[in-house]
């Protein structure tokens, strides 16, 4: 089955895909979704009778972000893919040979903003990687690098949600306190050792009241869809300031996401069995299900001086110990009310390969063995000022691809 | 001075304080200020042209929180609070000869329903009473009490603001993982060590774009008040989940604050010097103004067979070594955006006095030294099912009391 709108074999939004995002179109913002090179205005679609009637009296789609689309619930989710989905196939005239309307409603994303998809409540953090944890453990604590709670539930933190930006925002450096070396006194100035986190986060599209929990069982009805994260990080600062009460200012100047939303409907064909978990979780975290997905992500790195990005790690989602519905099942096992638009990201997602590492911190050791830019000889040990770093995601199915878009971010020089 | 409502020399509300709320009287939800045993709708005040033009256009007070009056900005504040001492005074019969308005304006507090006071965005959590962090690093860490950052920076860590109440807002006990004294394994259950933590914050009026920062003197820009909080606490979930990344659901379950909000200008006369601070605090920490309040505070303890509750701490907000404006310039040295309606807590209120001690887990050291009730016998480690716990604030002028109401919660059992 294809789409009227062509999309090449290896672009990340076939008609298998259709991401959702918040663009602006020079006069109006609204709900689109993605397809090929496209975004087809929702809104648009929704006044002109296009969308199902059970997507209520108001047009949800109006908005800059997807919030009151997602609070309509899974039911209507699944209505409003199957509706896109059928005025998208190739044999549908309806809104193919509508030139009037697309002329109107279907732009080239190059010529809209794409906006903060999402207008986010809460930004949770987990640490779900045990690759990661194990090798940042080591770095922080030698002789005790995987904390015994570990096993037993996905650490987390709550982290800022006011800085998380979309993709293509410049972020400035950070400054803030730091103890070098063998320093008796910490010192204040620039970030020196600023690290992106390759990582990935779902939206939650449904709450649950203060005082109730929800079970992995009903993690389907809150989990919109998915996007990347860069979670950037100071680890000189975190290094500094991070015990006893955890990361802070090495955390919230800034997070990186990309503008599109992949709904869950559309990573179905991409689920694969949970990892083996032993000690075998406590009831509350047992997961019938499959959550975990194969999704292949990768970090490109381009200095000021290069012409095009270099590959620096690739890895995989299924490098994730903890799933989604664990994610969600333990954030609110205390009664914590889930709110429609907060964002669970999973932690950096290192895999057992070197290569495959999530950051810098580990990709070059603590700094000890910086990446050579092949293209300009070069050498990274940390993230420099003008440097970019782009995070891409993708499902590889047979002949398409349901890719995640980008991620990505220049870093400007500390503003003092 | 004094008001034509008469308010007695120990009441919390009087015409020197006129503290904010939000309130739904039955109908309609709108922004409200306190005087003695009332509130007065500050919507219905506006919509009759008692308030000044410089509030805008927009009514906004004709909402379920301050966020809209607090954008405004630091003039309008002021304006606001001039033309409330103006109209509420004694010898000013503009409004009090009204009967007709104040039939509809002037609400008793016990008939209308006290709301969240703000639309939270961000919730910070600061540790910032030396005695306090002394007390828990003494516990958790016996050899290392007080880590080497804590004097050069307020430590703090991102809150969970979805589950911020009102006071009254009963609290459901958490349950959750934790590690039992010697076990090897951890159990999962109802909180054992539920806690409460005698905190006060401040809300933020006014916001920064990302990537600047806010100097410590222009803090008054920015603060526009301030509430009681208690950040409930799961003591046995804490310290089985908090390492590496900090607390997480020990505290994100609920936290209470008070419906009433004061404004700085109210407290300008409980102004204090701030501490002396040794090592010197850097650059972006100095403090020119003195932003240290005398602030009384107390919590009381009921049990459900007690019928008055009981006073088990006295505690003072001057014993804060890092003020609100050091930690406010703190949170955003590093660029993080400041947005209107973001609530800063101080961290548990602990002075050298073992009986102002701000948590349970102080005053009975971990439980081991449990607190009689002397109406009832009964002692208490930690808080039980059905016990009540009371925090209360007010500064003491000559003949006035400016109070900050009352943060409440009763706890209900856990649901498993």
């Amino acid at each position: 089955m294809k789409s009227w709108i062509d999309v090449p074999p290896d672009h990340p939004f076939p008609f298998q895909n259709l991401p959702y995002c918040a663009f602006f179109s020079g006069t109006t913002a609204a709900v689109g979704v993605g397809i090929g090179d496209y975004v087809l205005d929702l809104s648009l679609l929704f006044d002109a009778g296009f969308l199902p009637k059970g997507v209520a009296g108001n047009n949800v789609f109006a908005h800059p972000h997807l919030n009151a689309f997602m609070a309509l619930g899974r039911d209507i989710w699944a209505e409003v893919r199957a509706a896109l989905t059928d005025l998208l196939r190739e044999d549908n005239g309806a809104l193919r040979d509508d030139d009037e309307f697309l002329h109107k409603a279907l732009h080239k994303q190059v010529d809209v903003e794409l906006l903060l998809p999402v207008n986010i409540g809460a930004f949770v953090d987990f640490y779900s990687s045990e690759r990661h944890a194990t090798n940042v453990g080591s770095m922080f604590r030698p002789d005790n690098p995987l904390m015994p709670n570990w096993k037993w539930l996905p650490v987390g933190y709550n982290g800022r949600a006011s800085s998380v930006v979309a993709s293509g925002t410049p972020i400035r450096r950070p400054v803030g306190q730091s103890l070098p070396g063998k320093a008796q006194e910490p010192v204040f100035g620039p970030c020196r050792n600023l690290d992106f986190e390759l990582e990935m986060g779902f939206f939650t599209g449904k709450e649950n009241p203060l005082g109730a929990r929800v079970g992995t069982s009903e993690a389907a009805d809150y989990i919109f869809g998915m996007t990347l994260v860069n979670d950037w990080s100071a680890r000189d600062i975190q290094k500094w300031e991070y015990q006893p009460l955890g990361p802070f200012l090495a955390k919230t100047f800034a997070t990186t996401i990309s503008p599109w939303v992949v709904p869950m409907a559309a990573l179905e064909p991409f689920r694969i069995s949970n990892p083996a978990q032993i000690p075998p979780p406590m009831n509350y975290l047992r997961c019938e299900e499959d959550w975990t997905f194969d999704i292949e992500l990768e970090v490109a790195l381009q200095t000021e001086a290069m012409r095009t990005p270099q590959v620096i790690s690739r890895s995989n989602y299924k490098n994730m110990y903890w799933n989604m519905a664990q994610q969600l099942a333990h954030q609110c096992v205390n009664g914590t009310n889930v709110q429609v638009g907060d964002l669970y990201a999973s932690g950096t997602i290192s895999g057992d390969d070197p290569s495959s590492f999530g950051s810098m911190l580990e990709l070059t050791w603590r700094g000890e063995k910086p990446i050579e830019m092949t293209e300009t000889g070069e050498t990274r040990a940390f993230i420099q000022d003008g440097d970019t770093v782009f995070l891409k995601g993708y499902c590889q199915g047979e002949g398409y691809r349901v890719g995640f878009g980008e991620a990505s971010g220049t870093i400007l020089p500390a503003s003092l």
